[in-house]
C-alpha cells in the first residue's frame, strides 16, 4: 500500500525481465537442483546473457554501468520466488566489487569479464572450522616463501563452494598480527593442493552448494594477492559489510513478500470448518500483524538502499538492518507455515522451504549477535 | 543514524522554538499538572503566542498556513518530553480539521481564530460508556424538535475533557440508522444541560484531564450541526481518521526516541557490580534490539508522513502504523524501564511515567484490534 | 533440579534399558533411516523383544500390564535422542487403546497380540486433503452395501503409513450425519482397493513414513467395524485425544531436555573470540530462560501425568499442554540453534534436525489452533 | 482445572478465613490506602488477631507453628484481590524467619511475639542508592566503637519502610571486605540518628510506603547484632533468598489468576460491535493462551512450594521462578488490561492497577537479569 519511490520505470522493466527469466528458467528446475544440492551452471550462463550478473561493473569490465538498485532487483525476484539455491548475489554484490574496489588494474582485467559473463562462478571464503564470525581468530595462512605465497588452512559454509572457479580466500600473511596481517587472495579452484570438501547437508537451503574447502600447501602467486600490498585484508572487508547486509535484508523482505502472498492465497481458497480460513479473525488478526511487520521493514530497507546509493549507509545501520530483517523474516516465514496447516510442513510446498531457508539468514553475514554487538559498539 | 529528509531547514528552526517552549514553560510545570490532572490554561496560551496551536489553518483563520509537518514536529517534541498532559494535537490537528474541512464558513469563523489564539480549547466527544470503538453503536442522539436539536447522552474518555470549551459531539440524528444517521455537532460549553463529569483517574497520563462528559436536553442550534447537512457525521469520521492514527504513530516514534535516549544515559553512568551497565552484555543487546527496532519505526513513520503531505496515505496504511508503533512504544517504555532498576518504577523518573503514559496508546484512537480488523479487511 | 515424584525406581530401570535399546539398535541407523524416508521393520522387532510395544495392555493381549508411564518413558526417550522416525507411541499408545477400550474381545484377540509383538505396524487415518483438523468435515464413506462396508475415500498426513499393516480409519457410515455419522474401521493394508499413496517429502521428520492413503470400493467386512456398532467414531476419537495430547506434551518437554543439553555442553567447549561461548552473557541469559521455560514445563507435563494417571486428565487441560509445549518446544528449538552458530543449520548436527522435526509438533494431533478454540470453549 | 492436591482442607478453612478478613478489613479501605500511601495500623492488629501475622513461628514466639502453606495461603489472598499495599508477608516470611533463624534467644523473645501481634511492624534493608541488587557493594556500614556499634548509611526501595517499627539493616562491620565484612542489624525506629525519608512515589503499588531510610550516626548496642557473631550478614541472606523467591512466585502466579478471572467476567458481560466481547476469536484465543500459561505457572510454583516443604528447594530453582512467574505475571496482566479497552486504563479497575502493580515484581527481590545470572552459574 505504500509505494516505493526509490525504483524508477526502467527498474521496472528489469524486474520484469528478471522474473521472467526465473520463471522460464530457475523455477521449473529448482526441485532438481535441491535434489543435486547445487544449480546447474547453464542457469550462471543464460543469466549472464541477460545481464544479471555483475550488473553494476563498468561496461569496461562486462557490467552494465548501472547502479546498485539493478542487483537489489536480481535478488530480490529471486527471493520472492524462494530460489534460495541461486547465488549470484554473493558473486556479483559481493565477490565482484571485491575486485573491483581493490584490485589491481590486471587483476580486474583478468576476473571480472569472465564473471559478468557467467563463465567464472566465483565465491569468498571467511569462515573456518573453528573461529565461526571471528575474522580476527582465522588461522589459515598465507606465508611468502619468496617466491610464492604458500596458502594452508581450511574453510567452511562457503557458498558457492562446489561450483565456484575462483575463490577470494581470507588468510593471514602475519600469523602473529591480527586484523593488520590479514589480506584476501584470488584462489583459482584448479589450482593444486586447493580441494573442495563436502557439499554440506543443511536443513533448508538445498540447492545451495555450501561447502567446505581445503589448502595444502597451495601456491598463490604474488600477483593473486588482492590488490598488490598486504594487511589490508581486514580493512577491505569492514568496507564491503554494509553492502553485504543490506543484501541480505533484501533478500529477507523479498521473502517475506513473497511468502505473505501465498499465504493469503491460499487462505482465502482454503476452507475450514465450512469457511475459508481467512474468515476466522485468528487469521485475519495474524495476516494484519505480518502485514503491519513486512510494510516497516520494507519502509527500512528501501531506506537504507535510498542512504547505499548515495554512499552513506553506515556498519551499524547495515547491521541493524540485517539483524532486524532477518529475524522479522523467520518470524513471517513461521507464521505464514502455521497458516497452511499440514501442508505447510510439506516439502512441495513453498511455504515449507521458505521457513527452513530462512533461518540461516540469522546466523550468516555475522549471526544477529554479531550484529548487536556492531550496534551496541556505537551507541 | 538515519536522517530524517521529510524535515528542511525550516522546521527545524521551528522546532528549536518549539523544544525551548516546552523546556521554559511545560518541563517545570508538569509535576504540578499530573497532581492537577491538567494542564494550565497559560500554557495554550504561550503555546497560541508561538503559533503553536493550529499551525496548518489558513492565515485568515489564525493559523500559519504550514503543512502537516509543523503539526508533527510539535507533538513530536511534546511526546519526547513525556509532556503528556498537553492535548494540542487532540485540538490542532483533530478538532480543527473538522471544522475547516467539513464546517460552514460561518462555524470557521466563528470558531477557528479562537482555537488558533488559545482562546477556545476543544474536545471531540465519540466513546461512549456502553460503545468503545464501535462508532456506530453510539447512542447519544441528537433529535430536531423543530427549533433545536435536543442532545441526550453521555460520552465518556473524552481528551481535554475538563478545560475544554467547545466540544464536537457525535451523535445520531436518526437513531434508527448506523453509520448514515449519525451527525457531528459544534456544542459548547456552557449550554445549559452539558454536564462535565469526573476528571477520570488513570494509570497513566495523569496531567490529561481524561473525562465523562454528560448531555441531558441540550439545545443545540440549527447552526452548530457540524456541515449543515445531517448524516454525513460517519463519513466524516472516517476521512479524518488516518491522520489520527499517523499522529499517534508520531507521538509513538518520538516517545520511544526520547526514553531510549534516557536510557542511554543512565546506563552509561550508572554502575552495578563494579562497571557501568552498559558493559553489560544483556543491556547492549536490549539497547541494540530497541535501536534496530526504533530506527524502522522512525522510517514506517516517516514514510506514511511523506505520504500524507501527498494526500495518499491510506486507511489500512495508517492503521497498520497505528498498532505498529504503539506495540513498539510499549515494548520500549517496558525494555527501558526495567534498564533502570527500582528507579524505573519511581514516578519522579520520566521512564516511569514514560511507560504508563504509553499503555493507552494501544486502546485509543481505535483499538488495536479495530486496527487489526481494519488492515484484514484491506487485504 | 526439581525431581520428578512421578517416577520410580522401576520405572528408572525400564527407562535404563530403553536407553541402552535406543543407543544401540536405533541412533546408528538414524541417518539412514532418514533417507530412506523409515525405519526398519527390524527395530520394531527388537523394540516388542524388550517389550517396548504396547506395554499398557494386559499380559493376554501380549502387553506387561503397566501403567501409562511406561509408554511415556520409551517416548520421552525416543524423543530426547531425537528419534523422530520412530512411531512407536502412535501404535501403542493410540491405536492399541483404540481397539482395547471400544474392539469387540474378537478384535482384540485378532489384533492387539500381533500388535505387540511388532508383527503388524499399525497407523490411524484421521485427516483427509480437504478438511484437516475438522473431523466432522471427513468425506471417507463406509456404505454398508448388504453384505461389507465399502470403503472410498483418501486419507493424508499418515504417520506408520508405509509401514502400516493395519489402519484404523475414520469414515462417515452416514455421510448425511456429521459427529454421530461417524465410525472407525479396521483395515488390513493388504485389502484390494487399498492403495498406499506417497511417502510425503516433510521438512523434517525425514524418517517417519508420513503418507497419504487411497481407499477405492474396499470391502470392509462386518467384524472389522471397531466396535460393532455405528456412529461411535467421534466419540471414541474424543475420548482419546487426551491421552494423545499428553504424548505429544511428554515428547515435547523431552526434546526441549535433549537438545537443553546437547546446547549446554557445545557452548561449554565451542570458543568464540577467545572464550567458551557460555562466557557470553547473551548465551548465559538465553540458557536461563529456557531452562525456566523447561523447569515450568517438565512441572506443566508431569502434574498431566499423574491426573492421567488418576483417570482424570480432562479435555481442556490436555489441549493446553499440548499447545503449551509445543510452542515452547518451537521456541527451544529456535534458541538451542542460534547458539550453534553455523553448524546449527547442518543436518549433521543433531539440534538441526530436532529443530526441524519439532515444526510439526504445532500442527498435527490437532493444530494449536485447535486447541485453543477447545480451551476457549471451556472457560 | 488441574487441582492443587498440596492444599488439604485445613488449610481451605484458613484460606476462607483469610479472603473473609480481607474483603470485609480491606477491599473497602485500600482506595483510600493508596491515597495515603500506606495502609492502616489497625489492618496490621486486626490481621494479628485472626493468626494473618507470622503463621510459621513456633507457638512459644506467638505463631501458631504452622507450616509455610499457611504463609502462602494469605499471600496468595492478598494479591489475588490486587490488594498490592499489604506488607504482611515481608514481615511474617522474610523478617520473622531472620530472627527465627539466626538470631539470639533474647532477640527472638524480644521482637518475634510483638511482631505476631501486630505491635511492630518490620522491614528490611538491604538496597542502597547507589548498589542495587549487589549486595557485596554495600556502603551502609557498622563499626565497633568500644561501646556502640555506630550505623552510617542510606537505603533506598524499603517496604514497609515508613510504618517498621525495627528494620533488619544490613551493613558493612568490616568494610574492607565484601561478602565476609557485612552483618545484619536489628535497628529500632525511634532510635537517633535514624531518618524515615520519603515516602517514594510509584507508579503502582500506591499503598505500600516503599521508603528511603537514613543512619546518621545511630547507635547500636552488641545485642542487637542479628546472631551476635559478626560478618554472617552475607550467608544469611544467602539461605533466606529462595523463600522470599518463591513468596514472589506465588504473589504471582496468584495475581494472574486474580486478573484472568475479573477479565473473563468482563469479556462475557461486555459487549462490543453487538456480542460479547468473548464473541470475537481473538478473545477467546488470547484467554486460552493466558489460561495455558497460568496453568503451567501453576503447576511450576506448586512444585516448588512442595520442595520448600520438604526443605529442598535450592537457590536457582527459586531464581528461575522468580524469573519466570514476574515474567509472565506482566505478560497476564498486559495482556488483560486490553481486552478491558479504555477501561483498563481507569484506575478504578482493578486490572489497571493490577498492571501497574506487577511491574515491579520483575524488579525487587533481585532482578530478573540477577535471577538469571544465578541460573546461568549453576549449570
Amino acid at each position: 500500500m505504500l509505494s516505493r519511490p526509490i525504483y524508477d520505470s526502467d527498474v521496472h522493466q528489469f524486474r520484469d525481465t528478471v522474473v521472467r527469466f526465473l520463471q522460464n528458467e530457475a523455477v521449473p528446475y529448482h526441485d532438481q537442483w535441491e535434489k543435486d544440492g547445487q544449480v546447474s551452471r547453464e542457469l550462471w550462463e543464460k543469466g549472464a546473457e541477460l545481464g544479471l550478473l555483475c550488473p553494476s561493473l563498468p561496461e569496461e569490465y562486462g557490467g552494465a554501468g548501472v547502479d546498485f538498485r539493478y542487483s537489489a532487483v536480481v535478488m530480490e525476484e529471486v527471493s520472492r520466488l524462494g530460489l534460495s539455491g541461486i547465488g549470484f548475489f554473493l558473486h556479483s554484490d559481493i565477490v565482484a566489487p571485491y575486485i573491483h574496489h581493490y584490485g589491481t588494474e590486471e587483476q580486474k582485467q583478468k576476473y571480472l569479464p569472465k564473471m559478468a559473463r557467467g563463465e567464472m562462478i566465483t565465491a569468498i571464503a571467511m569462515t573456518e572450522p573453528g573461529a565461526g564470525s571471528d575474522l580476527q581468530g582465522i588461522r589459515t595462512s598465507a606465508i611468502w616463501d619468496g617466491e610464492h605465497y604458500v596458502l594452508n588452512g581450511s574453510k567452511t559454509f562457503i557458498t558457492n563452494g562446489q561450483m565456484a572457479d575462483l575463490v577470494i580466500v581470507v588468510a593471514k600473511t602475519d600469523p602473529k598480527e591480527g586484523a593488520k596481517g590479514t589480506s584476501l587472495f584470488l584462489v583459482e579452484a584448479d589450482w593444486p593442493g586447493f580441494d573442495k570438501g563436502r557439499n554440506l547437508d543443511k536443513v533448508g537451503m538445498k540447492a545451495q552448494d555450501t561447502s567446505e574447502l581445503f589448502f595444502q600447501d597451495v601456491k598463490v602467486p604474488r600477483e593473486n594477492l588482492l590488490g598488490s600490498a598486504e594487511g589490508q585484508g581486514f580493512m577491505q572487508l569492514m568496507q564491503e559489510l554494509p553492502q553485504e547486509r543490506l543484501l541480505v535484508g533484501l533478500v529477507a523482505l523479498a521473502a517475506c513478500e513473497g511468502a505473505f502472498e501465498w499465504t493469503l492465497d491460499y487462505v482465502k481458497e482454503r476452507k475450514a470448518f465450512g469457511k475459508p480460513v481467512i474468515g476466522f479473525q485468528n487469521t485475519r488478526f495474524k495476516l494484519a500483524e505480518l502485514k503491519a511487520d513486512i510494510t516497516a521493514g520494507r519502509t527500512f530497507v528501501d531506506r537504507c538502499l535510498e542512504m547505499h546509493l548515495e554512499g552513506k549507509l553506515d556498519v551499524p545501520t547495515a547491521a541493524m538492518l540485517k539483524q532486524w530483517s532477518t529475524d522479522l523474516q523467520c518470524r513471517v516465514m513461521d507464521e505464514c507455515l502455521q497458516l497452511f496447516g499440514g501442508y505447510g510442513y510439506m516439502t512441495e510446498y513453498p511455504i515449507a522451504r521458505a521457513w527452513a531457508d530462512a533461518r540461516v539468514q540469522r546466523i550468516y553475514a555475522g549471526t544477529n549477535e554479531i550484529m548487536k554487538e556492531i550496534v551496541a559498539r556505537s551507541l
